[in-house]
């Protein structure tokens, strides 16, 4: 379906400006201007200076800080052998390259512990620690760093008409990657300590993304033999995910390019580096990094653009085979996704 | 296609509200509220009190003002035998049904005379006057009455972030009816005297449309005969128009609801009636009836909404047969529109 891909085309020209770059504002924008040239153009941008008033900003970089203020606080930590916690891997019980949806195994633990475990991921150990819940951690597990941030961005607050609907913070180091996924949230993320790296992609991208169902697994780690098992849920569950690893290994590149051609062949994401006392706008975010961050989700408009992405999502489509490809390796190519 | 039918639901429902009334605003609203409730959702509304203090609104009342004002101005009027200029009529080079897309016999004249033509046609002559061109002619043929209305309308400029490209001035009769049509503008329509009623439908809604292309023609009126003829351009030029009348005649009824399914058996289009002081804001209009009106059209976004409309636009969709109907008639209900 032509139609699709000159859907990309446009996009990308009229409200991105056929650019790969994010746009980078140097001061906060008005919420007038705000909500003009870009949450009602679905368009993502980097605003600097945003939050150098924030105390948060040079007392975070102490973990005595850290750890004074939340002693008592317990948090939720996110154990995975790799750093890639809601991402696929290799279904534990079928036979490769049958995947699942692993998810990390949460621990609630005392925040220096917590901490610990962070660095100790950095250190080699055998499992990566990654602090974070998104159900307003900021709010309730870290909320004695409240006074250390804005509880919201005013000018994002006043162009949207609300306040956040949730603050979460994050705590890693750069073995922490996420997944391809997409927010139904307006989502002003702000990094602390560190830096973050995104690659966006449209919301009408969709079907490059090859979205399949995929049965959810949870990793268990054992401190006994210091080994995680990634067992499936049961009853089953499938969890509809995206099939693309936008950075496959050198070995699996051909296969990879082979399998998502619409992803591989298309336009490229959108690739930008968020540093401290910067704030990300943006959609439907992916984010691979190591950091402190603290993101603020804002309810989103359930508007005409939401209603679009409904139909456009409801649309088959793969895409076709080469034609130069013999009959057989053309099926592979527009074979369903795993089930 | 049930996708597109669920994409006029979910557009109602998460846009509109599910009413068929539009958001009646007692004042107007400040640009931020507008732009984000209204514009960026593609919602239109009426404002009401929003030109009460236009010299304009009663200024206007007086045929002599207007004749005094604009005694050494020359303005256009646009001559139909019905009123439904840039509407489909039957085309006068084939046998019925064949149609095509007549427009008026435009003619510059001084404004007196103009005016005595307007209101001839409430008198009944064979024929219907209608002074307006869309060429920013309230800033140039009407520049005279520029002092008797605002410039702009402030809130919205300042929503939109621009100037108006264009303001228009419309005076006509009851007579005068707009056939369906899309602007590629942010439209904001001041009525200043009689009423202008409005059916209204959100642009995903196209395919209930049933554009077609016609071949243009222009009418000709004979002072000599007091008759018009129609006559097709040459060479030919074809031109995109929607093909259903919202109204057809009782007798027509029946036919218009075969041919144009999705329209007569889909959603309710918006009605709405535009009093003087008033401003009704809108995106896609359809306009019938008679009045005095301003309106100012504003650059467009060309946003992900735009690029989305066009893809959408750019997929085939009739309607399906009918599973209990023949063949034979089957076929008719589906059979392209006239070319």
């Amino acid at each position: 379906m032509r139609e699709i891909e000159a859907l990309w085309e446009d996009v990308r020209e009229l409200t991105l400006g056929n650019t790969s770059r994010i746009e980078r504002l140097t001061s906060p924008p008005s919420p007038l201007r705000f909500l003009r040239d870009f949450v009602s153009l679905n368009k993502p941008c980097i605003i600097s200076n945003a939050t150098l008033h924030w105390p948060a900003l040079h007392l975070w970089r102490s973990d005595d800080y850290l750890t004074g203020s939340l002693s008592s606080s317990t948090v939720s930590v996110h154990l995975t052998p790799d750093g890639r916690a809601d991402a696929l891997a290799l279904n534990p019980a079928e036979p490769p390259p049958s995947l699942c949806f692993a998810s990390a195994e949460t621990r609630r633990l005392p925040f220096p512990e917590a901490l610990d475990l962070i660095h100790r991921s950095n250190a080699g150990d055998n499992f990566v620690a990654y602090a974070q819940q998104q159900n307003d951690c900021f709010r309730s597990e870290y909320s004695a760093l409240g006074s250390d941030c804005d509880s919201h961005i005013q000018w994002a607050s006043e162009a949207l008409g609300c306040l956040p609907e949730a603050v979460n913070l994050w705590i890693g180091t750069h073995w922490s990657e996420t997944s391809f996924h997409k927010d139904h949230y307006e989502n002003l993320y702000a990094v602390v300590c560190g830096e973050k790296h995104f690659l966006l992609l449209p919301p009408t991208d969709v079907h490059r993304m090859y979205i399949g169902e995929y049965p959810a697994a949870q990793y268990l780690y054992s401190e006994e033999t210091g080994e995680f098992k990634l067992e499936l849920e049961e009853p089953k569950r499938w969890v509809p995910w995206c099939s693309v690893n936008p950075n496959p290994s050198q070995e699996d590149l051909d296969s990879e390019m082979e399998k998502f051609p619409l992803y591989f062949n298309g336009p490229k994401p959108f690739e930008c580096t968020v540093k401290p006392g910067e704030v990300l706008f943006l959609q439907s975010p992916d984010d691979r990094g190591l950091t402190i961050a603290v993101n603020y989700w804002y309810d989103m408009q359930y508007d005409m653009k939401y209603a679009y992405f409904n139909f456009l999502q409801s649309i088959q489509y793969q895409s076709l085979p080469d034609p130069s490809a013999n009959e057989t390796e053309s099926e592979e190519i527009i074979k369903p996704l795993p089930h």
